[in-house]
């Protein structure tokens, strides 16, 4: 039985809470947040606290709070592994004395939407390979996809993150703007979306390229960029010229 | 029993086919291909020209050929009514001299990958309210969700699919280069990339985008853009500073 302490209350820290409370080889020992009435409903599951010197001695520590608050929460730990979740932050960052790790799952949280941590990738990083066995074993205890990523590396999936999720959500509002303007129910592109996001999975994005940029069709180019704002045609044209060179 | 040709023999021409000759209340009388070899394989299934002149005749001639070829081969076609499959080109580009119509399915083909047309939306268009209900007959004999749209509509849902499915494709295709520059495997990414797509069946894409420039994470941002390449510097710049005005 591996003992664990969750610090924070954000989207990561309680579908990570709400995990490990239903792991079997987990006993999740405690959970601290700065708003002790942002985990008041986990009184009676665990053992909650609002106070960084009240910390329970676990076998890891799990710092699930903003990117900027990392340094000076894990400043406040003295023993055991403590690991933090950011996708962006480098595991030196941490300031505990003792051993560090990084347990970043690799998906977009969202408090109401319930989480598959089954599907979910784990990128883990310690000093140790005993540390890294046991966030392995921390990792299977909820979810089965493990990977070894550095800091560096881990900085630039952060990246690429944005790019396949943040950018492409903004893709999405665009289309879904564009079809709002012109009464045209937006969940007609659903099948669409889903299938562009499924097609990656069988081939690269590179030959999965199609369009009127990829074709250097410049008359279609021509007629979309005039039923477009001026914001939204500095997008197309940018990413037709980027489509192009590639 | 509806009968039906269908003109061309690319990606969207070659799925109607086979979904036509399966489909229960459609005779596919006849495949008209420029180049016999690509439909050669339909002999014994349909009868197969490239004589526009032979043509034979049908309730439904379907013209599934690149939008710049539509007016030229419609010209051609002397009974019934006529439709094509493009989501970009006016209905009355056709120049057949009889009925006209639009049957658009909105979905990104591949040649290689079958096509569930059940999952697809049709978009149809006609002159009268007849022509419209035998498009919506041949539409449910291969699939399910129809919609009426018009040519102006049409338009726009084209250019809303290019940001969907194309621009989105795109934003892959950058991930990808991030991850093969730093010996991250792709794969990482795509529970991510299918769960932005699940998400905006479940709520809109506005309310859907996260990311350091939903956040205006000044310091994250400038991390990210000493990472990329100059082309994929002036992508990240406009599209945060466009999340940020909208």
């Amino acid at each position: 039985m591996i003992t664990v302490a969750i610090i924070g209350s954000g989207n990561v820290a309680s579908h990570l809470t709400n995990a490990f409370l239903k792991a079997s080889d987990i006993r999740l020992v405690q959970v601290y947040a700065r708003n002790i009435e942002t985990i008041k409903h986990l009184e009676g599951k665990t053992s909650i606290s609002n106070h960084l010197e009240n910390l329970c001695a676990v076998d890891v520590t799990i710092i699930a709070v903003s990117d900027d608050a990392i340094q000076e929460v894990s400043a406040n730990i003295k023993q055991g592994l403590v690991v933090h979740t950011s996708g962006s932050v480098a595991m030196s960052a941490l300031q505990n004395s003792g051993r560090k790790g990084v347990f970043y799952a690799l998906q977009s949280f969202t408090k109401k939407q319930e989480i598959d941590f089954s599907t979910i990738p784990f990128c883990l990083e310690a000093e140790s390979v005993k540390d890294l066995q046991l966030l392995e074993s921390i990792t299977n205890s909820i979810g089965k996809s493990v990977y070894h990523i550095n800091s560096k590396q881990r900085k630039k999936l952060h990246l690429a993150a944005v790019f396949v999720n943040n950018f492409t959500n903004y893709m999405y509002s665009i289309g879904h703007s564009i079809c709002e303007e012109n009464e045209v129910p937006f969940k007609i592109l659903l099948p669409l979306i889903k299938e562009t996001a499924k097609k990656v999975t069988l081939i690269s994005p590179k030959e999965a390229q199609t369009g009127p940029a990829k074709r250097n069709d410049q008359e279609t180019i021509a007629a979309h960029l005039e039923n477009l704002n001026s914001q939204q045609q500095k997008i197309y044209t940018l990413l037709t010229k980027s489509i192009q060179e590639n």
